[in-house]
């Protein structure tokens, strides 16, 4: 049986289970959904910034780290979850993949899965979402989520997490990238890649001083008792900024140390369960969305659409008229 | 009547009209309705390419040119939406509107409008489409429709228009950035602005590789006589790569031009209904989608939503049976 070898930990089975749910395949579904009562256990950290920030190496790292730990901590599974807009361009996903193979393979305590985030049209953050369930069910203790890009959908998948990070690198263009897509506001944790590099200082600064501004003006918003402050003062986390190397392994134990205090934060404050209804939340509103569309699209004949579709091209009725009559027509079937 | 003085080309209707479809105003949106007839005679640019790469001051150049063109061609009515995430680190679409005021300021052939993209869930595409429209009947012969970010939700805005220019910037990473985030595919124009950095001349080199891998790849795929060749050469438009630097001037008469070429190749070659079919059917659908998510939540009553998600919160039930559940619920109403 599928289910019980995934909750065993089989790594092939649980390969077999993500390709069902990529494919929307019944049986896969039917199994995640059996498997929904075993998750909740991990701790889902989301990893996003622009291109060319080195963020796969440093998840690299961090999962390294998560396999051979300081003496005090005991070795955790570590999933990652690569969601990358393969481009046959480039070939990004399997270039990266490899890479990671060579230094993560024969580790049956990572699970790597890259997912292409192309055609998927809203459907990613559900099935991303399902994806970390199911490696969350088999017994992976961390899940890593790493998003190429700064845009909204990124933001999106960055949601999904506990704790967010986002990777920044010293030189690309006169501005924080991040700061300017509005990325920001998710992060728990800043990082600064290639801190070698010319600029990683100003970049450090920077990122400190938009973080200034943020806090003062919540406080200004928040917080009007000395009273309010104090008892809030424990629940506060203000996003540190991390200087580190990738490719030499810089700054890796204090970014990993923090990762760990976030986790500590996120309990003690009761951040863990809010985080966890936001998701939840989240995703079950994607998987309405995504079914509301489906059974709309079962019960209307295409001929209609391709009829609306024509009289909208040749103007003779608005996107708005179109979709009303559409409607129309699907709730006189019940 | 602000149907009428919409037609007219008063911009405060006009403004006024926007503020009502960013509400979802109902009166707002049966105006944008009665319009649609006049519209779809607007030629649409979609801007984007990530943060720092000089894209406002790229359109802002762009525009200029239309509002003084070269002699043997007349001006152009422009209208500019730029689709931004405001944050509140760093208040990035105040400020860049402020520096485009001083351009373009005083110029009643312009009309600037940005559209915040946070909160929008998906809704974003729809509301700038509306957008696009009010300008396109309000006599805006040139809708620039310009995306902060390379994530997915710029590829579905870029997807709007009739010519989308992807924005590089030289020194930005070891990678192009538009290549690793797949939006190359989508590209008609490829523009390297900041040519006067180094590294202008070896990202241009990068990405027509890019493009010689891709076509080559298309070509195989797609032609298989001598006859058919022929015959296609004439529809085909491979994305040329422009050096500009918008800071001088540099280059933006040759951007401009190739702009004027794009337009010819899509009326010559039949691409422009073909793209005014996806725009509308993707517009339809996005549409659709949000009608059906709000006819849901009128249906629904907000406890059996909160109940839902206590049992998801508690595992008790998985996301599926809960949708299944409220979608069951909605059905037993008809």
């Amino acid at each position: 049986m599928l289910l019980e070898s995934v909750l065993a930990g089989d790594r092939l089975s649980l390969a077999r289970l993500i390709t069902g749910i990529e494919n929307k395949n019944d049986d896969a579904l039917s199994v995640l959904e059996q498997l929904f009562p075993y998750t909740g256990k991990a701790h889902l950290i989301g990893v996003t910034g622009a291109p060319g920030t080195g963020k796969s190496s440093l998840v690299n790292r961090v999962a390294n780290l998560y396999r051979h730990p300081p003496e005090s901590l005991s070795p955790k599974r570590v999933g990652i979850i690569a969601v990358d807009p393969t481009s046959p361009f480039t070939g990004g996903a399997l270039l990266g993949d490899r890479i990671r193979m060579r230094d993560l393979t024969g580790d049956t305590g990572v699970f790597i899965r890259s997912m292409a985030s192309r055609g998927a049209l809203g459907g990613l953050a559900t099935a991303t979402s399902q994806v970390v369930q199911a490696m969350d069910a088999a017994g992976f203790e961390v899940v890593i989520i790493e998003t190429v890009g700064v845009g909204q959908s990124e933001i999106d998948v960055a949601r999904l997490a506990h704790t967010v990070m986002v990777v920044e690198a010293p030189g690309l263009g006169d501005d924080i990238q991040a700061g300017k897509a509005g990325i920001l506001e998710v992060a728990d944790l800043l990082v600064i890649n290639k801190a070698d590099q010319p600029g990683a200082d100003y970049a450090q600064r920077a990122l400190n001083q938009m973080l200034d501004m943020a806090f003062s003006k919540e406080m200004t918003n928040n917080f009007h008792h000395d009273l309010k402050i104090k008892t809030d003062v424990n629940n506060f986390w203000r996003p540190p900024v991390i200087k580190t190397v990738a490719t030499d392994g810089s700054g890796i134990g204090d970014l990993f140390e923090t990762i760990q205090k976030h986790l500590e934060f996120l309990k003690s404050s009761g951040e863990w369960a809010g985080r966890e209804k936001r998701r939840l939340q989240s995703e079950l509103e994607h998987t309405l969305q995504d079914h509301l569309l489906f059974r709309w699209r079962e019960h209307v004949p295409k001929e209609l659409y391709e009829e609306m579709l024509l009289k909208l091209l040749e103007r003779q009725i608005s996107p708005l008229k179109a979709v009303t009559k559409l409607l129309d027509y699907e709730m006189s079937l019940y």
